[in-house]
């Protein structure tokens, strides 16, 4: 949470933090600036101090939604730095070097944020040599921002469940608008007559998003038949619907707040194969079987391990038998939620991965079975927070269904 | 264009590139993997040779889609690699030393593509330090992606046109949405007698965007009165929607294709107060001004200043002026578009800025004037392009009218 920051610096032995970029994509700055809306930004903070916030002179009045004190970047006039140093690179050293000074930034110096690979390599390179007074300091793996973000405060799990309450009404609505098609010869038609596609099942979905304020930023999955048997195939627009047919349905869409939510479904409409209805009840099963295990204090990789196990015992390749099988799970169990969709804690099965369970983690259980040479694929993914006391909740209130009448 | 990259790389002494990340907010990785629908992956690209595309394991299928000789990341057994290192960044040097020796990379390599900043420092002065075989090279301005990218071919122009002629449709609905309004005390108010307010009217914006298979991945700008007077207001949802105020409506969607446009227009429903169709009849003369200069070679840095000695001429004050000011023409002239709302070409007015307009370029042309504190601000955008033949041509079809009858 974020008021571990603190504990989290000292921990790793940093003075200070630097997070930076632009607010696209790059959600531990967006989690300093409290979801402000602005495009971009520096964030300072300094052990046992607030942020502070350099904005864009012309986000000067949304800058004020992050609540933390601003300092107006124009204060720099980089332009002038840049005439001065001739290099944008040189010009950027110099405006650190500047902030710096202002703000008594010394010491070991942590630096976070998305920025092109190339350019962040030669930048701390160049400032680590420009600053002696400064040690330029990363993470590669868990770090303070992702740490801090992983355990959710009651704030941030209300803003989920908002978005969990708008996801499962779209789920809902999205089920609706299928059943008022009528069939002819085992497939959805329209009003014209013609078979309904994926792509119409799509373009529903986003307009049932869009009226309730949700984004789908990172896509969406509607895949029907073989389609649902590749776990990251998105459903081809010209597909028609057809009966008997397994559908996946995941859906990862962001509310204003800047969290998201994620579920899946798996469903057939009108009837399901006896062989479906089998490998239905045992991916359910085994999603019951991995929350039965969620606890605080539990090792986050004992959940992949359990899934494989379930599944290996029913018969089912795994990727932990198989790394490449593309039959059976293949796939992570799950993986926390918040400003962004995968974010900590991670569930990987490797003896490095030494995370625990912890109140306030927010994540997905989803467990799946395919096989997209038999045609088909089932998935079922829940929400489960753990909260400040240890009580796990199942945030994702929609029932699990195989077969839907029409 | 794409076509160029080998002679790009040959001009920076590369013999490869390494492009990775997520694909989410990461423009050149999508654009080295031709838009395949994919959340992740590494493109190698060695000079004179096709890039690979090592993808996730569970992507295989959607993997094909970029049209390269793929390689699935699970032959790299990279849980093995991690076990056996115990610790995620040697195991990540230990990855690419085995897909370095597997492809043959050798030599200076440049590293490119989103990551968290002191992650990519850490990692490329682990890989550096790991392997002496290699030169690691990052660029800090105008990598050669970036260059790549701001040429657009004629395959790209087609899909920026697709986007832009939706986005006109979705202004031209937005304004016969607001049309459908009665007026009372000066105000647009709804069917059941309440004021429509900015988040009515942003609601719509995101189902008339929806409806097309456009995202507004990055938000939008509808602002009224005195936000309209702040660049980046976004505007606030609880304004009612009043006749005679300046609204300033910016939107910058992205349509399937992954490509961009943007577009801003400025209005007033019923009449324009006096001072405000001065300040339009500025604004757009300006923008004729800056579109007048456009042509293959002139500097790029050239059209803001013509901007600015534009409006200083006519006694507004300017960014060239006072670069604090939130008073006249507060920001940049323009950017260039493509798969991100800003690209290059870069416009800023330093003697460092020695880009000069090229066949290919796709860029905006923004010119504003802003005045918060008397509660008005207009901005009117078009974005030109620059084909082949160095013939330039107005993407943006929608006609500027100030004054909008209710």
């Amino acid at each position: 949470m974020k008021r571990d920051l603190d504990a989290l610096m000292e921990a790793r032995g940093l003075d200070a933090v630097v997070v930076s970029g632009r607010t696209h994509g790059n959600p531990s700055l967006v989690y300093l600036l409290n979801g402000a809306p602005v495009s971009q930004g520096i964030v300072v903070k300094k052990r046992g101090e607030t942020p502070v916030f350099i904005h864009s002179p012309i986000e000067w009045d949304e800058a004020k939604a992050s609540g933390l004190p601003l300092v107006n970047m124009a204060r720099y006039r980089f332009t002038d730095i840049l005439r001065e140093t001739g290099d944008r690179l040189a010009a950027t050293v110099e405006l650190y070097r500047r902030i710096f000074a202002d703000l008594g930034v010394r010491g070991e110096v942590g630096f976070y944020g998305m920025a092109d690979q190339g350019q962040s390599y030669l930048f701390l390179t160049a400032l680590s040599q420009a600053m002696p007074e400064i040690r330029v300091r990363g993470e590669y793996d868990e770090n303070l921002l992702e740490v801090a973000r992983a355990t959710k405060d009651a704030d941030e799990v209300a803003r989920i469940r908002e978005v969990a309450c708008l996801t499962c009404e779209v789920v809902e609505e999205t089920l609706t608008f299928l059943r008022r098609h009528r069939v002819r010869d085992e497939t959805l038609i329209t009003g014209d007559g013609s078979p309904l596609t994926v792509g119409q099942v799509h373009r529903q979905i986003y307009r049932l998003l869009a009226e309730r304020g949700l984004e789908a930023s990172e896509g969406l999955i509607f895949a029907i038949g073989a389609d649902a048997g590749v776990p990251h195939n998105h459903g081809r627009p010209d597909d028609p619907i057809r009966l008997g047919q397994t559908v996946v349905y995941d859906i990862y869409p962001r509310g204003p707040s800047g969290y998201f939510f994620d579920l899946t479904r798996t469903f057939c409409l009108g009837y399901a194969p006896p062989e479906v209805e089998k490998v239905y009840r045992d991916v359910a099963e085994c999603l019951e079987a991995v929350i039965a295990e969620v606890q605080v204090g539990v090792e986050a990789r004992r959940l992949q391990q359990v899934a494989c196990a379930f599944f290996a015992e029913r018969g089912y390749p795994t990727i932990a038998g198989d790394p490449e099988t593309a039959v059976g799970f293949t796939h992570g169990i799950g993986h926390g939620l918040g400003l962004a969709i995968h974010e900590e804690p991670v569930f990987t099965d490797v003896p490095s991965n030494t995370r625990t369970l912890q109140p306030g983690h927010v994540f997905t259980v989803e467990p799946g079975l395919y096989d997209p040479g038999r045609g088909y694929g089932v998935r079922l993914e829940d929400v489960l927070w753990i909260d400040e006391s240890g009580q796990v909740h199942n945030l994702t209130t929609l029932p699990k269904t195989l077969v839907v009448e029409v």
